[in-house]
């Protein structure tokens, strides 16, 4: 076997053995098969694809490149909660609790952000002295105590996927939907819970841009769930414009709080009932109707933000922070954007706001930049709201960065306006 | 500009701009591309093709990664004859003293070989004293007065393409129509004689297995030197058996002078003269059936060879061999075959007498490796012919290896026969 003929096979669209398979994800990770021959593969894979049973055994292969947890000693059901990742995307931080609070164990880890995407990690850190580094047995703790936890990804975890995306990143070879669908698969199959639900993000967010494609990983994903025996469901959601109106760590941290104290509805908590349900339904719990109802009871109760509050504080960090968000670190400079005359919102481009979201501090253009917890974005309005001349449209924080003329520009050009003066056309 | 935007819109068949092109030849024979991004870039390239404008661009920037030659002193119309490389093939041995000795100048750089097929320099090495190294100055001077000189390709010609073709070898990207004609292309501008014949080779023995494929690549080749301004024409021959009775260094310079000497006729000879006749005819020596008549009687009279004889003497070898093919270096072992019954000779896998040839010595299975002058295989038959038990097949020549049994086998195995006795099917 050699890896010549491999991506030959490949380039010529001839399905590759899955011991093939096995020895290129086992001679990359190892370092025998070179940058340049998997970059090669990979690229025929981004334009012939593979079929399912090829992506299966990559997935496979990609997820025993490393440990495969044993979550054994959990008292219950365990249901992981995964997104394809968008900007303001803090669902993971409301349906984890929501779901624990029914009786689900969710033990969760999770990775930092890079590029316009945060990540849950950087956001759970913005909170005073939260630890997402805790060993698998405080974690599994946790989990049992409280029902929920996420912790950062062990380095023990798919070593593959490591490698194989960094080098997807590096040489255009990302938008592959059997690529995208072993990088998260083989991670969701190493965690080893029973139950996994897929968000599938879609839009100008997104890694997926259109609707077919969403449903095509989402289907690919589920097809790979079952055939490794676990109960796996993947729904699309919509990522055209951000998830709620925070974006930046410490103040989606503070969105999601509110979210659990049932203070803020819309968008982004029909989303996190919505996922909820799903994840109840999967583990048993009921019919879709009665489970949304659950979800929706354990936000109103209240015992959703206890569940949070309660990991909080065993995980190290600030509980309070739940009954009084102000205890979040706060940014040292605040610029707010305002109308400049009557307008209506078309639409927002999530990506742009994400990254201009990036250049107040808020996430990495490279991997190893420091994160400023503080920094983001708040949106005053929702695509399809009219606001105002002088009105405010949103409001740019930072504590590192006091030059906000780039951002504020990139953020301002990320919102389509229609112009409601009478004098627009001229 | 950057590379990953680059692979991305080759990925999505988007045609690249001439600078985007320029970029990425200059920036990876600079180095500053790494191979991984090359390698993905090549095997999009594969699979999604490039548009004539592309191929065009990518094989102007490959030439002017090096030198461009100036012959402008040669005092006459040059010509350069390039086959894209079989086994068996020592045309241009033949062709260039044809075109020669007709008033053609035919200043050659020729490469070595490596895997199955020979290259024209290791044949010509064969010959005691003569040098492949001269300084261009000494070159011209002989193709001046004898109208043809080999030597070897000059390191300042054509750097990019040499360190593409390494990554293509190396990263399964080697058949791509668009790839193949930019390497050839390059260098044979690069050269930059008046007129270029290029003799793309079809079959078992060949990089184009189909005669559609080497039709596609010869008319890409034509368009391309025609757009570069130069009168440019590509016949596609047969490789799908070797090409004459002898293959091997000294065996096939033997086989050259007895072509010249009118003592071997056959497929090899009517192909030389197919494309000697097509040299002059591009050259303006008169018609295509005034050309042919030109190159038989170029043969017959004897002056062809005096013009290899006296460029062999003037580049320091001995010209006697010209005479007495005898001088050539001999092997110390031989090994015979013959058939074991009466059998019709249904075909030869050229590719495979090839590597059974490289097994004696006479080729190279990585770059450096030292090649045997004396080894290689004589066929004794043709394709068609009919065999008496006992008759010699072919003899095998070899004086580095004295152990013929693997070289043998390989050999025997490359031939399909037809058995003749009565109990064939049994």
């Amino acid at each position: 076997m050699n890896m010549i003929d491999i991506i030959n096979k490949t380039k010529r669209a001839i399905p590759l053995e899955d011991e093939e398979i096995v020895f290129l994800v086992n001679g990359y990770t190892k370092g025998e098969i070179p940058d340049y021959q998997m970059s090669a593969w990979l690229m025929a894979v981004c334009l012939n694809g593979l079929n399912d049973r090829e992506t299966f055994s990559l997935t496979r292969a990609m997820r025993d490149s490393g440990d495969v947890l044993d979550l054994s000693c959990i008292n219950g059901v365990t249901a992981d909660k995964h997104s394809s990742g968008g900007v303001g995307d803090k669902t993971s931080l409301i349906v984890g609790p929501i779901a624990a609070s029914c009786g689900v164990y969710v033990p969760k880890m999770s990775g930092r952000g890079l590029g316009h995407t945060g990540g849950t990690i950087d956001k759970l850190e913005s909170i005073s002295g939260y630890r997402t580094d805790l060993p698998f047995e405080d974690f599994a703790g946790i989990v049992n105590k409280t029902g929920f936890s996420i912790i950062s990804q062990s380095g023990e975890l798919c070593p593959a996927d490591k490698k194989i995306y960094a080098l997807r990143n590096a040489s255009g070879t990302v938008d592959s939907i059997p690529l995208i669908c072993a990088s998260i698969m083989s991670k969701k199959l190493a965690l080893n819970a029973d139950i996994i639900l897929l968000d599938v993000k879609c839009g100008s967010g997104a890694f997926m841009k259109t609707n077919l494609e969403a449903r095509k990983l989402a289907d690919l994903m589920e097809r790979v769930g079952d055939a490794a025996g676990k109960k796996c469901r993947a729904v699309v959601t919509d990522m055209d414009s951000p998830l709620g109106f925070c974006i930046g760590n410490a103040l989606e941290v503070k969105e999601a709080i509110e979210v659990l104290q049932g203070k803020v509805k819309g968008r982004l908590y029909d989303i996190c009932i919505e996922l909820a349900a799903n994840l109840l339904e999967l583990s048993g719990k009921g019919t879709y109707g009665k489970c949304t109802a659950m979800a929706e009871e354990a936000v109103k109760s209240g015992r959703a933000l206890a569940v949070l509050k309660e990991t909080i504080e065993l995980q190290g960090g600030d509980g309070r922070i739940c009954d009084d968000v102000s205890l979040l670190p706060q940014a040292r400079f605040k610029h707010e954007i305002r109308a400049s005359r009557d307008v209506e919102i078309l639409s927002v481009n999530a990506e742009e706001l994400g990254m201009a979201s990036l250049l107040l501090g808020a996430g990495r253009l490279e991997k190893g930049d420091e994160i400023d917890p503080t920094a983001g974005i708040v949106l005053e309005f929702e695509a399809g709201d009219k606001i105002s001349m002088d009105a405010p449209l949103m409001t740019l924080y930072s504590t590192y960065c006091s030059d906000f003329s780039e951002a504020a520009i990139r953020a301002y050009n990320a919102i389509t306006f229609r112009d409601l003066t009478s004098s627009a056309l001229t």
